[in-house]
């Protein structure tokens, strides 16, 4: 309301809904099936609910059960954001560009799908279809597996006796500062997605540790012509994502460079450490 | 030459640094006992001998030997940088704010090591001093894990069969992104830098993996109070990152947002993928 984002708020899910054509479900993926229980009874006929979640088959199997008769559910995923939550953390230029996952279900209504693709593409998104289950592992290996990762290696800096915090923080540049910007996604949401994708996590992540451990061993036998041939084959990866608009092609993200952009405007007294 | 960095190129490094007041090596680490052993009979009485590598016991094992009585060297490494390489990649900014290390062997004299000091003070660097042994572990963590991380799961990605290339990159949005810039970083350097600080990123690594591992076992068993705790520890080591003037306080690096902003501007007939 403050914001003038919304024009009502309501105590209860279900009064939010009623008679509403287009009911979006925004909260952490845990939440969804309680939430689907509580709003059924009020959704209207003809009515399309979809959600944001970032696990696709756990969301069919908690909310699709309470789905009423003649309302159309159509699961969906806007892979867009940043490391910021709420509402506070909006921009209108969040989904341009970016890819929405819709993953229809058996006997999904055609005009409805149809409405909700357009939805999205006018809030300048690509429109992508795929089932819940290839939902699941494209998003393990492109998002999940690549958030816990960062959330480790940022614990595993923390929790150092002999490298302190502040040599951590310090000369961050190196390197490890790249990893603590989604290391400050919002907990709880995160500790949902693992729980509801358990299964192509921990696939993808047992691939991961593997590559990891051969690359190590590589390190231990000083076999400097795997390490190179390794490390020459993943440039590409990154021109193709730059090629198809994902990424900025400026170097360093496009980061601010001197002292002076980088100093936070905002902070009185801030002194450099 | 053609960008008027330099005012002579030489054939040889011997010739180059004939009469020089300082002698900065920058090529991978691996190279550097030779370039010592060659240059050595050049240098001038009274030179400064110093080094941009990113480790630093294996380059004073490897230079210290060749270098004459009479020559000041002091091994050194401004941890700044982007993931591009060579004279076309460099900018006035590149030092300012950043921090940079430099490791004195015992005996050095204190006049040599003001003056470069002041050098890196002119380029607009903070100046830190530590052993070669503490700068190996504090760069094992914030910056050469970090790297061996970022490749490892980007060719993690690109060996998978049932998740396509093209949908890695498309969905990239959603975290891998972040993982490719540092993974684009020059192979041979990056090849140098395990080998020669082998002990220190084996170690760092041992503890990566075995912090992986607890979260791996939280996620198999359903435990979400231990994945929501140690996710909800890692924000403030990005506020204190933010807060030291070694990140852009704006979300998601700062990078642009919107179609337009993302389009490579250079590129003949780009098409959105």
């Amino acid at each position: 309301m403050r914001l003038g984002l919304v024009d009502a708020v309501f105590e209860e899910a279900a009064e939010a809904v009623e008679g509403a054509d287009l009911v979006i479900l925004c909260t952490p993926v845990g939440t969804l099936g309680a939430i689907a229980e509580a709003i059924a009874p009020a959704l209207a006929p003809g009515a399309i609910l979809t959600d944001v979640g970032s696990v696709k088959e756990a969301v069919v199997r908690d909310v699709a059960p309470h789905v009423p008769r003649g309302v159309h559910f159509i699961p969906g995923h806007p892979v867009a954001g940043t490391e910021e939550t709420g509402p506070e953390a909006g921009f209108a230029e969040l989904f341009e560009g970016r890819w929405c996952v819709l993953t229809p279900i058996e006997g999904t209504d055609a005009a409805a799908l149809a409405k909700l693709e357009a939805f999205w593409q006018a809030l300048g998104s690509h429109v992508a279809r795929m089932t819940p289950a290839h939902h699941d592992r494209v998003l393990a290996i492109t998002s999940h597996v690549p958030h816990l990762i960062a959330y480790t290696i940022v614990g595993t800096a923390a929790d150092l006796e002999e490298v302190s915090k502040s040599e951590v923080i310090t000369y961050s540049a190196g390197g490890f500062r790249d990893f603590t910007r989604i290391a400050a996604s919002d907990p709880v949401m995160w500790r949902d997605i693992f729980l509801a994708n358990r299964e192509a996590v921990l696939e993808m992540l047992g691939r991961f540790t593997e590559d990891l451990t051969a690359l190590q061993r590589a390190i231990r036998w000083g076999d400097g012509a795997m390490l190179e041939s390794f490390f020459a084959r993943t440039r590409n990866i990154r021109r193709g994502i730059i090629a198809a608009g994902q990424e900025t092609p400026a170097p360093d993200f496009g980061r601010p460079h001197g002292s002076a952009e980088l100093r936070p405007a905002d902070e009185e007294g801030a002194e450099e450490g």
